[in-house]
């Protein structure tokens, strides 16, 4: 992407939240003006935007050609509905989680100013995306698509994140029930739709194209974010922290990761019997004895075999069936799409 | 209404609910299924269902006639819609004003199990009502205006809530920003648009009208739930707590309530300054004083005075400019609505 784009991409960002903080369809005053702007500044533009910017990438994609300023616009404004939801999501998952930090800074709602109105804020971050949508996108032949698209993908994303919850309650009575199946839906679900398919679909509907016609791009783009997810997973536990940018805590808060998942298939009884005591605890002498058992069990090794699979599988479905998506460019550029979205989007 | 209608009514929410926990867009397991289907029949159908059942109400008095079965499931599947949203509001409320009790059970969030998962659950609930009306309405011309209804509404309550939240913020630190002005906007964006308009706009746009030619209809509407706030505000101090079914705390609260507004509005200094020393403060004594300068100030006629004012000017709204709306029955069954509406949604 050039540095124009992305500028551009950037200025929509302000367009964007001024059109918000004057919507006609509320009488703000200067306090709440100021609440939203201050709100949206601290929660919407501080990520690294990869989904965001990818609606404006993949739509350059499916163009072949340069974008004219109401493209470029539009597809800009998709990419922040995207950053927009992602916000909402992270705002709420903060305050169940009980964080502190998020993006180098305190949580949204350890602001001793804002407390428990974080959750309301993150109702409006959600209300703000058919706001945008309704005002730029009301007129276009896929408006409804666009609208049931945000529907269904924030469904989807919501599930997920309430089987990871309620599977978390049910693992720390019995960890047995984590399994590479639910492990599956959890990322499928919570991370995969929203971060990977999302951005694609909202630039293949802008781009006139039936969604329905692509369920092969929609399955390639859910197996990266697994993929990347499994990574992610990965990574918590093996990960240099400087190089991740967080110190990983998987194992203490009794995550159903993929790393366990593959332990607890892979284990003797024995060994399983070390997993059960020790996983989910929040001393270090516990945490220790799980990624000793992990190294036993040779984890990063299978991690690499999984990892290399995967890259394999989604090269080969992306070849094998061009989609018609791309057709109007080389087949070359999916597998350039494929190299974007998999290098932006970790995490 | 007939028991027949509200039977059927009843039964629409078990066919909702089947449907969403069976709904393709998730996969589903025994547990999220258990899961979502507990916390619906906890949070969506205990209450009095004045606004959901209004749905039905609303389209009968438009159509003037009897109901087809499929007009019965179809306003009924609207009603719900309101009382999901509802349920989401409640659901998120409740974790953000630290509440014990709702509908004489203890808060959601309150379950030992549930915890900070019910923020989710809020989220799944205000999902629902967009695969509600996809897979109900997805093919009806007013598709589009019922999605951007909703989306509307759920806008100016989230809204609502903030300058609601905010303003206590604010007011807990000066009092005197507490004004009529800013009283009318919380009551009218949190509560008055989804609890008094969209019931009767669902119904509207199920009888074909548009939106857009029945402005005034909006307006009464908005009048009317301003009217049963501020009595809402009034029995919180003065109503018995044997029939309204709860021991108001607004004073301890530092709520903006209609009569510490009023209260403002007519004091001298003095009084003023007793309401400085006293408003928000837990102990009885502060409340007690409090209490005290509103029968000084004879607040108990001025909101009799304000009940009957508000009352003539609906009555005359309503007479003065009959609606298209309900041209297709008689000017009486226009202030039945308003009847039916008044008595049914004091909550």
């Amino acid at each position: 992407m050039t540095t124009d784009l992305k500028s551009k991409f950037l200025q929509v960002y302000d367009t964007l939240k001024s059109e918000l903080i004057n919507d006609p369809a509320f009488e703000f005053d200067d306090d709440s003006r100021q609440w939203v702007e201050k709100m949206l500044d601290y929660n919407v533009p501080g990520g690294k935007l990869n989904r965001g910017l990818s609606v404006v990438d993949s739509y350059q994609l499916l163009k072949g050609g340069e974008l004219t300023e109401e493209e470029i616009f539009l597809s800009s404004a998709l990419g922040w509905c995207v950053e927009w939801l992602q916000a909402y999501f992270l705002v709420l998952d903060d305050i169940m989680d009980e964080s502190h930090t998020r993006r180098g800074q305190p949580c949204w709602f350890r602001l001793p100013k804002v407390g428990m109105i974080a959750a309301n804020d993150g109702i409006i971050l959600r209300n703000h995306v058919p706001r945008i949508l309704k005002k730029h996108f009301r007129g276009k032949p896929y408006y409804i698509d666009l609208v049931d698209l945000f529907n269904e993908v924030e469904f989807q994303t919501a599930s997920g994140q309430m089987i990871d919850l309620i599977t978390t309650l049910v693992g720390e009575k019995d960890l047995s029930k984590y399994s590479l199946s639910i492990h599956r839906r959890i990322v499928q679900y919570k991370t995969a739709y929203y971060s990977f398919y999302l951005p694609v679909a909202c630039a293949l509907l802008m781009f006139g194209e039936d969604l329905e016609k692509h369920v092969e791009v929609k399955d390639v783009l859910v197996e990266m974010g697994t993929y990347f997810q499994v990574q992610d997973d990965y990574l918590d536990c093996f990960g240099a922290p400087e190089v991740i940018g967080k110190i990983g805590t998987d194992i203490e808060d009794f995550k159903c990761s993929w790393l366990v998942v593959k332990a607890l298939e892979l284990a003797n009884e024995e060994q399983k019997k070390v997993l059960h005591d020790n996983y989910g605890k929040k001393d270090p002498a516990s945490v220790a004895k799980v990624k000793e058992l992990y190294h036993t069990l040779n984890l990063q090794g299978v991690f690499e075999e999984y990892e290399s699979k995967s890259y394999e599988k989604l090269i080969t479905s992306i070849e094998a069936h061009p989609s018609k998506a791309f057709s109007s460019s080389s087949s070359s550029s999916s597998s350039h799409t494929f190299s974007l979205i998999s290098s932006n989007l970790e995490s």
